[in-house]
């Protein structure tokens, strides 16, 4: 055999049987080698100085061009709180001093609450939350191979499915129920099929103000009163504030009015289209995301000094050939991983999209696609990053095998995210002196091996490490339908709604829910 | 349609014909979105204290453990160059003094040359290469989706396809000849495989000193005389010199002898299994293969100061609950990232692996598996990212369809390796403003725009951005057809070889070559 063949298998000590057993055990939490909210900031798409550079560039379009198309309640806010309307072009002008005003008032240390605590995600600092997103009008069924309209079904079981998997730390509305057909009872129908789903944040969105007042009705319900809401509000409002480049989305924003004041975090999101509706420099296309997410910031601390905004710079990339979005590429994660850092120069929680594919079923192009920008999202530090799993066709498909699939992945891409530990105990030198002078030469059976083969690795559960004559003697089992197995292991679980059935009553008496069974 | 849906495709302006004209234009190697050797390295891994601590442990390592098994010539040649032998334990020890002095002779600034001068390799600073390696025993070969042994006509392929690729930088022997059981021919056979396969870099190794030296007589003959071999040496050896822990490879560190006094680079391999034969953590992991290339450092400037080497701090990690392999876990890709910014503080030239997949086939799987080490290494800035292309089922396959398709995912990544520049003209405010003040509200007819398509996005020549109707209208398309087509493509060209009709026959008269018509 030729001398760079490495010895493919290390041969098999005694303590294969501990190995195994030791595996088997579960692991306590804080034990096992991943988990969300671990600090990501490795990787730093921009220096310090072009951060600056990109700050100044935002400030200087919200003083020199402004936002269009502000609701009149919203002109009213904002020039109460120092922004500068024009009757001449109709456009609202931010002093620089109004933005900071704005920076310095919004509330650093978020939590975004769910309804079990113990899926909390803490948002401060360069903490990492993997998560659904999307508005996707198909179901992307890999079992079947086919792209049927997506129902508030197919919502519902993602939503279970996101329950149950571990890398996936929260759930925003992923598909857009089709088969509710009045704009009033689909928000609503949507917002109860996530809650009921998983006991997991969610993010949701709403047509208009009028649904997110009702919206909030349900919301106290299920919290048991308005206070206790409040007191842990477990929906954000997805908001599309803005319609770029620099124009407020009006309807949008009386939405986000009626949700902040109803004590519920928004997320504001501006998705400017890079070389469409955002310049086709990706600084640029930075610059202006973040110059209108700033805008959003200065709405909020008007309507409500403190209240909790996630910083949405949520740019997307299109194929200049073509005009198709390509939401699977390498500029996609360069935009998103940069996005991270600008909103932690603000200190201030920040959300995009990382993990989308283009491809229309899981294939090597959507692992790959789904890798590249979920990996650079984690190693940038980004607090939430949407669209991680499940989303396919360039946001027009949601696939709930490929949501288990990425789940897997996810779980890599938290373990790069903790990274390596260059602590004395790791290093230990006394055990490979001992090994190499005195001892077997080889770790195999080290305590220091056997401790740390759950803490210090990550198993993914779906992944083919098997041999070439394993995996034939095993009949070639095949990934995706490994996938297709687990979603059906999961969505025939009885029983399941998170919601107690005195609440799920008192929802359904009250609101028409289109879900009979769940 | 709800708030948070962008719009898919942005409004097609009468600009498209235009675009799709520009787009069709042959672009200038320096203008094109990608190429060979961008600077990486905004992806840190490890503080810069955490790299003074591994390098502290390896030194300590080197003088207190040090290394046994070296062959009699290299305890002569080291211990002449200052190491100390102890007769006791056989073992070689390096005082830092020594190693201080290796890493002050060694040769900085390498460039790998090829025979194509436009593709030699600049390995200084943070620059990165993509590139093949391995050892794999099998074809993984996706059309027939089978696992037969592998042949020098496949390696003769995977050569020929690497040379059509843009973003597969060099070609490392990727498998094993089985079809030639000779050892000797093998390794001649393999070397004149690569050659002639492609015009790129090549890698290879020797199995024993003897057969180093006839290639090197190959590739005098090849190069036109050993003066114009040693000018530009275009073949560099791949030496397992050492079986971790802390043992030279006694026959493979006299091939080593063999090369470097013959002119030809080496690559200083040292593949460690973390948990088996390096320390379980991946931070000891780290510190003994730092130990173990120094070791090798050590030695290549005792042959000969100043001689081309690259750090080859390969650790592989091993699923400890089975015991195999698991190239395609994020442990590795943490590993790989790691060691380049080792390199990076010797300032040396340093390859490490990145992109293995334990998958069988080109699937969701090795896509994810492929991506994210390869984007890891990147963002590193590892010069050499070996086995970063084709490589399956933990190294014990090589597909040529997985090639073509790796092919595109490095161009992606070599796209984020670039980064954004924000620069002035990138920023362009003056655009911003007069697009949303007085322009058409959108960027797509922009000069700019037009300008940029090429130059700032990187377009996959088979990634699929289809919307999900029109991809169905086009009858499906599936991605590894188009990856089995393009193979089929490149392999029906007639008259291939790199090598002159002189050249080879030269060649072929001194020795028995396998391949029968090139």
């Amino acid at each position: 055999m030729n001398d760079e063949t490495p010895a493919r298998r290390p041969r098999r000590g005694g303590g294969r049987n501990a190995r195994v057993a030791l595996r088997s055990a579960p692991l306590e939490d804080a034990a096992r080698p991943v988990r969300a909210g671990l600090s990501g900031g490795k990787y730093r798409a921009l220096t310090d100085a072009e951060v600056l550079r990109i700050h100044e560039a935002a400030l200087t379009l919200l003083e020199e061009v402004g936002m269009a198309l502000a609701p009149d309640s919203g002109v009213a806010l904002m020039t109460a709180y120092g922004a500068i309307y024009s009757e001449e072009d109709k456009r609202l002008r931010y002093p620089r001093e109004v933005v900071e005003r704005a920076l310095k008032q919004a509330q650093k240390q978020v939590t975004l609450f769910a309804r079990d605590p113990k899926h909390d995600l803490d948002l401060s600092g360069t903490r990492v939350h993997y998560g659904t997103a999307g508005a996707a009008v198909h179901l992307a069924d890999a079992e079947i191979g086919e792209y049927p309209e997506s129902t508030l079904a197919d919502l519902y079981n993602a939503a279970k499915i996101t329950d149950q998997l571990d890398n996936v730390h929260f759930f925003q509305r992923c598909m857009v129920a089709r088969d509710v057909l009045d704009n009033r009872e689909m928000d609503l129908n949507t917002l109860y099929a996530c809650v009921s789903g998983t006991s997991k944040h969610i993010g949701t969105s709403f047509t208009e103000p009028a649904f997110a007042a009702d919206g909030l009705e349900m919301l106290h319900i299920i919290a048991g009163g308005e206070d206790a809401w409040r007191a842990r509000p477990f929906v954000l409002n997805t908001n599309c504030f803005v319609v770029p480049p620099m124009k407020f989305a009006t309807e949008s924003c009386e939405v986000m009015e009626v949700c902040v004041r109803g004590g519920m975090p928004v997320l504001l999101l501006s998705a400017g289209m890079a070389g469409a509706t955002a310049p086709a420099p990706l600084a640029a296309v930075i610059a202006q995301a973040v110059a209108e997410c700033l805008a959003g910031l200065v709405y909020v601390q008007a309507i409500k000094p403190g209240a909790p905004a996630v910083m949405g710079t949520w740019p997307f990339v299109v194929d200049l050939r073509t005009g198709a979005m390509s939401s699977g590429s390498a500029e996609q994660a360069l935009l998103s991983a940069a996005c991270a850092q600008m909103g932690q120069f603000y200190d201030l929680p920040t959300g995009a999209p990382g993990g989308m594919s283009d491809a229309k079923f899981p294939d090597a192009q959507s692992g790959a696609e789904h890798a590249m920008a979920s990996t650079m999202a984690g190693l940038a530090g980004l607090n939430m990053v949407y669209e991680a799993a499940g989303m396919y066709s360039s946001l027009l498909g949601f696939s709930l095998e490929g949501l288990i699939l990425d789940d897997d992945v996810l779980g890599q891409c938290m373990r790069c995210v903790r990274g390596i530990e260059v602590t004395e105990d790791n290093l230990n030198l006394d055990l490979i002196k001992s090994v190499c002078l005195d001892g077997p030469g080889h770790y195999l059976g080290a305590d220091q091996t056997l401790g740390m083969m759950q803490t210090e690795y990550f198993y993914p559960q779906h992944s083919d490490r098997m041999s070439p004559k394993e995996w034939d003697e095993k009949n070639r089992p095949q990934l995706l339908q490994k996938a297709i197995d687990r979603k059906h292991d999961i969505l025939s679980k009885p029983g399941w709604s998170r919601l107690s059935p005195e609440i799920d009553a008192a929802v359904r008496a009250r609101f028409n829910i289109h879900l009979n069974e769940i």
